[in-house]
């Protein structure tokens, strides 16, 4: 059970026009992906955050981690950590443990298929038999536009800037996946529109649980006003404003509980943000809280405080959501359909297609050992050189909606 | 890996007159021992908390954890949950920790013993490969008086009244196992001796780091002055009063860390603890937390909060010092020698011999699959007809205290 090996690939994958407060999604998302070779031939699944600079951070810990079992998460943690030079280095702990969560991710597959469990139960025993995710909403464009000597490039979900194309956007999605709650990214409109969006959706499907996630984009006074309008409508409110103080002020002036991706990201934040009462659920996302362990931990920490808990997403492939559903499975603390960008992204996806489908809006928890997915070598070799032509090398949704629309700000508050 | 039979064992075993806030060990403790017998003839070890009531708890549970898989700890923890009808029903959630513990680490030892790992690797991995326990001191009488027929009998370890004894009994302590820190059992005398016996100790041991534990039995007043006089020599002060406010309220007089295995002892009561800087240390135990892997849960809590974290014991046999050791093994936040009661009990123990020596006041991590001790099923069965034999339901320190001075009062404060 020793790791023989360590194999990193930078992938890129088609990713739709979806807008936000940072700009608009790139026509491509990156991941990078991580194979442990253990002893005996197992081959242990990771795939975490894309871009170069954690391509580069894999490859330096790639030597450290080499040699050490596949069990020994702390060894593999601690390997990681000591390549960075630790809390005196220059990377500080979040940007380590995204390091670290895909090689995490690889060694519970490794270890599940070494002992032939699946990963939730190596993480406890999965609580639930299938994991809700809820239909993921965006304002978006008809197409990528024409650039740089591309054509402009459609999809199957069409133009959403409006009420009613939210409305239709949600119709599709869940009429394909059978969602039972609906997440809107927001931020990106005026917010009376944003609200009217949300007022269609609770019209359209009655009784199904709303959020709405403007990413930091409103004021202080803007974030109270959507909330007192939404109040009856949405199950919670995420990341209205920025900062803990900024939370926890608008959650004084509203009954709502209020979600965080932004605002509490690391266990050195729970503290202040937990004891101002600036949120009341975590989103939790295995890729920066540091795996999947590390995930089950901050899960008992929001039980012990009584702040709920969520799953975040960003976009991603099948061998995340393999990960974030057995973790979510594994979690009796998770009280809410978690977030997944998947259906966005899954055209291109690297694992062999069956293992995960989105049925009546959940995803059985694969009971074969480890992650339950199958790596497929050839669309791996596929995305692998889609993301060499690309150039590509980090993400960057403001440059890219500024080739669009040159005046551009991302700075928030925006509204 | 189902668990296909459940055995719980009730034992007692010789312990000495150690004296403490309640009174005084009586001649013998108790404690249940679990097998979880699993398909294939894998059999796993916990011991737990002694008495009838957790015999008959643990009789309770019986039938609703038989049929479940060893790796299902959620599962197993809800169906203990659900026999007692969960928050509504008639235990706290600390009592069904305490009913839970003891199977959590049979079912650790069985998957160890599945899988072919030891217990500390199902924990995410040993960061050290032996655990340093401190040198546990109690001031004690030389012998057990004559009662109920009963012969007056003396043990190994002599008298410990005043600074001379104790000092003595750590030289033994020490020069047997090679402790390399020290905890001395106090709340017994007034606090000047008590105060003359850790200067007496510091005298005799210098470097060594020395703790005090007089289990809430001081007035704040007291408290304050004992940490003044000691503070220049002690690692930690634990419990030096009770209660979270009265804890919080010492703690702002004095620089020295406090610890606790008194005033926060649950998950539950983590919040208000900390938010009230009430304690620096939590001693874990888990024994009441909930098993090896709510224990894990409990140290990264106090790491994300910036609580120290040592280890709490009570009497006991070789099956917890196992469990303690692998838990302490593979936590990287553990950085305190950890407490055992085991040279005072380990005469009477039902493990074969070997596997856990103390040398250099630490024990080797076993590196055999589970827990890597072994039942001997006659000193089991020996240790149960001492249980059956004795009458014993339940530890009544005060009761004891009381046969032999009968106007001896628990009450505290004491001092």
């Amino acid at each position: 059970m020793i790791i023989r090996d360590v194999i990193i690939t930078p992938i890129a994958f088609r990713d739709p026009p979806l807008l936000n407060s940072d700009g608009v999604h790139e026509r491509l998302a990156l991941r990078n992906i991580v194979q442990l070779v253990v002893d005996g031939g197992v081959v242990g699944l990771g795939e975490g955050s894309g871009g170069e600079e954690v391509t580069e951070r894999l490859l330096a810990v790639r030597d450290a981690v080499i040699g050490k079992s596949v069990f020994d998460l702390h060894g593999i943690e601690a390997a990681v950590n000591a390549v960075f030079g630790g809390d005196e280095g220059p990377l500080d702990r979040r940007a380590r443990r995204v390091v670290y969560s895909p090689l995490d991710v690889a060694a519970h597959d490794a270890q599940g298929k070494i002992v032939g469990l699946p990963v939730s139960e190596l993480l406890g025993g999965a609580v639930r038999d299938a994991v809700p995710y809820s239909a993921y909403l965006f304002y978006k464009w008809a197409e990528h536009p024409a650039l740089d000597g591309e054509a402009a490039t459609g999809d199957e979900w069409g133009e959403a800037i409006d009420p009613d194309g939210i409305v239709r956007q949600a119709r599709a999605l869940i009429d394909r996946y059978g969602f039972r709650s609906i997440k809107l990214k927001a931020g990106v409109f005026p917010p009376e529109q944003e609200i009217a969006a949300i007022r269609a959706l609770a019209e359209a499907f009655p009784g199904l649980p709303l959020r709405i996630d403007p990413n930091g984009a409103w004021t202080h006074e803007t974030a109270v006003h959507v909330a007192r309008e939404l109040e009856p409508v949405l199950e919670y409110l995420e990341d209205p404003v920025l900062g803990i103080d900024g939370m926890a002020a608008v959650s004084r002036e509203t009954p709502l509980p209020l979600a965080t991706n932004m605002c509490v990201v690391t266990f050195e934040q729970l503290k202040e943000g937990f004891a101002k009462d600036a949120v009341q659920i975590v989103l939790s996302d295995h890729h920066y809280w540091g795996g999947l362990a590390h995930t089950r931990e901050l899960a008992a920490m929001c039980s012990a405080w009584g702040v709920g808990l969520s799953m975040h997403s960003n976009s991603h492939l099948g061998i995340s959501l393999a990960a974030m559903t057995h973790v979510a499975a594994a979690s009796p603390e998770l009280s809410y359909a978690c977030d997944t960008h998947y259906p966005w992204n899954r055209g291109d996806d690297i694992v062999r297609p069956g293992a995960l489908e989105i049925v009546d809006g959940s995803i059985a928890v694969p009971r074969a050992p480890g992650l339950g997915v199958e790596l497929d070598p050839d669309a791996l070799e596929r995305q692998h050189q889609v993301y060499l032509a690309s150039g590509r090398t980090r993400r960057d949704d403001t440059g890219y909606m500024r080739r669009i629309q040159p005046d551009y700000s991302p700075t928030l508050p925006r509204f």
